[in-house]
């Protein structure tokens, strides 16, 4: 039995000596590696936060005193420290532990989370109302240097160092985010040693004074050079101490003793404190020290190694189809520029990046600004590929639509992580987008069903002269052989792919092929459907839809988005305005929020897969309908 | 004839001499005050910019040269400049000047704005756009310092700061947003003249050299001291050096020779690069500079003693009850905590300011943090309120979404200027929110029709557990008695108004009265329509609105929002889910955004007002409908 395996709660680990806490950064860690390998997770950040986590709950009273973790994806080892241990194996899956700080699971974790840069805001929030409360808890954010890029964090600080609040936020600098930090303010975090210069000019005035006679003209000299490059002496703590915070730092994160005295000094200063901490991404695990990109959210993989697991032979990811469709398309077409936020691998974007380099912007955790810089190049002749996962292009809604879709320009969304992720849970799925976007004037939005619908999605994009929203799922394609040339689709054109006479089938995306094997099934018992790709969720195929309907009465829509302001809810709003009467049954995921757990389980559980659907046919044709007095 | 009469392209203006550009300069102020008396609008910040907008039209090469404003609430003095004079008189009414740049008003206008912080964004697009195309023009961001607020200005100016592009940012300093700025930045803008500390400094250690012999130790002692207190030397120059940009100013921003000399040296600078010009808002009109916030965005006024227009008696804005109200309640409930984004005016937040500033906070042009700030709030026992317009909110759709609504947090939202909002026009409207919040899991919406609903509506809010949202018009109330005592609505329970047997009317907010108005006028024609207030947009009165359909067979959605995913859209969902069959008609705004004109107009255009509702369902009775066949 490891040390780990006998804590229950983190006030044991307070009486630890230094041996055993070594100890128990050891167990953490071997902890960590051994499960994501099964699960998998995020596991670099999680490794590079073991000492700090544990300085956290050594020096803070918690669960009385506060933690809030920004984006959440480096809890794994607060998870293991406040009674999660058991149940550590579940991290990720279905009924399991989540991946993200969750509050519905302990009463350590105080804030929910999974999208960046929400730490300061929320963490002010919860100070501001112990105060109102007459408490005296302490509030602790931490947040990574990439969260920091995001707009949000900035209002946050820029609030928080008015208010005056106690607050602190340790600042976690592991010098990459997700991909490695773009910006200026990274730029200038990395320069906090050149406070060293002020050291040096110091020194050499001291120098001057005790060595040199008669040098007053010199030391003038020296004044007006100190002056001139003032600027350049600005240091980070410099800046947050502009923005009205204590700062400290930077200190080394990996070491136990340092850390714990910080915080120990920072926790009795009053007023909003920032540490600024240097940790290394994947410490202590070779594989992700030398790979911290790859083993920042990654699959399953063999602890001993690193390897991951790949399936041989499985079909390539719709994000490497997408990625490579993308530079092939750069080359033909000077117009094309990449934009991405912070996601180059997440989003296939590697080898463009490469490619194309002068064409390609890693705006970093930054997604109203990749809008709106999108919106920019766009109005100048330009086409911008925005990719980004559907569940962070939320943070953009009102640039899409103030910014790109009022002056209707040809912006191009591609979606990624479309429809449910998986194990990233309800943060992270992507199952709004139909509703957020659908209500927006002039936005063009086309779902494909495979990864040869995906390369027509990126044409037909280009080819349009406005707003253009795609979005294709997380994982594996379905192998299909890619044609030569790819032509875009016709705007707002449907495909039937399968016959049938007693009702139809409107379905988008994934769900295209669920509904095919539901036809298939519902064949057996004598039911004939008949299937159409609604290929574009706006403008829909009306004269395709409308013929369809008033030619089998039934209809029955699909999505992988929630029923409420989705696809099925804009085939209702067609068939009122053209007073065409049909029965709609609409397949697609219920007003809640939607748990973890592999997408098949989810669909599964959802009955937006085949069974599911194939099961709702069968009820809907069985049962009479109410009808109506009037 | 003016000076200003006679231009028609800033080409003229380039050639004036110092003599008539003060003439100019003079004519433009009286123009300003003389239209926005008449059309009303924005005044203060239009004042403050006249020889700041004469200077960039000479300097640069306008429309080749491209100048984006932030918001664009002060580019009225670039209209008049750039061959729009003639047309001033129709500013801001139905199908005349916006009162925001629009790229199809101008070709000097090149990118479309209304909200926010966007300027530096689509600035560095159009910079990228110009490199990737080998232009050579200059690109100009104008942005106000409460702008700079706004997180996606920090992003922008954060990844343009990376990049190098030649890029000039004009930082216009009045020192009041649209309420006096608030947070640390605000603060450190105005320390812009410590750097006089390090003059002083400098000036000491000269004194020092020349007057003391053997001051060695003195020395020592004062480098000391600069270390120390060198945080405090840091001026908004080296804040924005330390971004990338060369920082120059601060200037006086009404001495034109000045600014001229100053924009001609900066548009030579490679790079980005940062003016910091200070202005008076209002200035050169007694009355704005006097209340600059009253002036901000005004009605109709009396151009000589500057006296608003108020019609005698008029009944008091929903947005002034809202205010009362929200005092009172606090006063009574010490965990309600008011939240505005900059808009303390506008959301009718004074009183409260005034009465209950430890429960008052302004986070500046800050939605996103807004909302995320609340959450926080709202995790330990407060109850926020976040005052704020229907289509800022739009700026914090994730933040609803993914710190609100997921973790199920008493948040309320208070959306004032929900609906169409008449002059400012299409970026303005608050006709998204059904749509972009009613999918949103957890969330209730509730839309009252009057002032007496609106108190109801705090009060449900209140007293509900969870994220509650409830949006109400800009203008007038109805001059209805408000009851001593207001009681909390049942949550999703709906109010029949008026009887009928021919059909029904399910309304929300404002279209309840049109409605009402319909009924009345279509029972002259022999059609009997009841009346139902929804009163909640979610959830839906599922009972009452069941009821009646079944009961008339007949139903007629109303509201002032997009049609798309909006309130008849749920009702079609309602009946879907329950099968109930009844014909429906959906009256609702369609899918484009719609203009600027008085909201009386717009409703008319678009015929959501009784009249258009009449001549609808005159209409569909009179259509036969299509029958499908199978
Ligand atoms: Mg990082
Ligand atoms: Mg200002």
């Amino acid at each position: 039995m490891s040390l780990l395996d006998t804590l229950t709660s983190p006030a044991q680990i307070r009486n630890l000596n230094p041996a055993e806490l070594e100890e128990l950064a050891a167990d953490i860690r071997r902890e960590l590696v051994d499960t994501v390998a099964v699960t998998g997770g995020h596991l670099a950040s999680n490794l590079g936060v073991v000492e700090l986590t544990l300085a956290l709950h050594r020096v803070f009273d918690t669960p009385r005193d506060r933690i809030v973790w920004d984006v959440g994806h480096q809890a794994y080892t607060h998870k293991l420290l406040t009674g999660r241990r058991e149940r550590f194996c579940s991290l990720r899956q279905a009924d399991g532990l989540s991946g993200f700080p969750k509050r519905e699971e302990s009463e350590f974790d105080c804030f929910d989370v999974g999208h960046a840069s929400t730490s300061i805001s929320a963490a002010l929030g919860l100070a501001c109302a112990r105060d109102a409360m007459g408490g005296d808890e302490k509030v602790v954010a931490v947040i990574g240097d990439g969260s920091l890029t995001g707009g949000l964090a900035f209002e946050g600080l820029n609030q928080a160092g008015h208010l005056k609040k106690d607050l602190i936020v340790v600042l976690n600098d592991n010098e990459m985010s997700i991909s490695p930090n773009v910006g200026a303010i990274s730029s200038f975090l990395s320069r906090k040693m050149t406070s060293d210069l002020f050291v040096r000019f110091k020194k050499e005035t001291q120098n001057l004074l005790t060595h040199l006679p008669g040098f007053g003209r010199e030391l003038v000299n020296l004044a007006r050079r100190a002056e001139d490059s003032l600027k350049g002496f600005l240091t980070p703590g410099m800046l947050f101490e502009a923005f009205g915070f204590d700062y400290v730092g930077p200190i080394d994160g990996h070491n136990l003793t340092e850390l714990e005295e910080t915080l120990t000094n920072v926790s009795r200063l009053k007023g909003p404190s920032l540490v600024h901490v240097v940790t290394r991404k994947g410490k202590g695990y070779a594989p992700a020290e030398a790979n911290p990109s790859l083993f920042h959210g990654v699959g399953p993989f063999d602890a001993a190694s690193g390897e991951v697991h790949k399936p041989p032979g499985a079909p390539p990811s719709y994000t490497s189809i997408f990625g490579r469709t993308l530079v092939e398309m750069a080359e033909a077409d000077s117009r094309l520029i990449a934009i991405t936020a912070a996601m180059i691998e997440g989003t296939g974007l590697q080898d463009f990046a490469k490619r194309l380099p002068e064409r390609f912007y890693d705006v970093g955790i930054a997604e109203q600004h990749a809008v709106t810089f999108a919106a920019g190049l766009a109005c100048h002749g330009q086409r911008p590929v925005v990719a980004i996962y559907s569940t962070f292009l939320q943070r953009a809604y009102d640039n899409v639509l103030h910014d790109v879709c009022l002056q209707n320009l040809p912006v191009i969304f591609a979606m990624d992580r479309g429809g449910l992720v998986g194990a990233d849970g309800p943060t992270h799925h992507g199952v709004f987008d139909y509703s957020y976007l659908r209500h927006i004037p002039n936005l063009t939005f086309m779902v494909p069903r495979d990864e040869v619908q995906l390369c027509r999605a990126l044409a037909t994009g280009l080819a349009h002269g406005g707003p253009f929203a795609f979005r294709y799922p997380r994982g594996e394609s379905q192998g299909l052989k890619l044609p030569e040339e790819i032509s875009p689709a016709p705007i707002g054109q449907g495909e039937k792919l399968r016959e049938g006479k007693d009702g139809v089938f409107f379905a988008l995306g994934t769900m295209v092929g669920e509904a095919l094997e539901a036809a298939e099934e519902l064949t057996k018992e004598g039911i004939e459907m008949a299937v159409v790709d609604a290929c574009f969720l706006k403008p829909l195929d009306r004269t395709l839809l409308l013929a369809e309907a008033q030619r089998t009465g039934f209809v029955v829509t699909c999505e992988e988005n929630v029923l409420q302001g989705g696809f099925g809810s804009a085939v209702l709003e067609l068939f009122e305005e053209t007073a065409v009467e049909a029965r709609v049954l609409r397949v697609g995921l219920p007003d809640v929020f939607v748990d973890q757990g592999t997408q098949k389980e989810l669909r599964a559980r959802h009955d937006i897969d085949a069974p599911g659907i194939t099961r709702r046919v069968r009820a809907a044709l069985g049962r009479p309908r109410q009808s109506a007095a009037g």
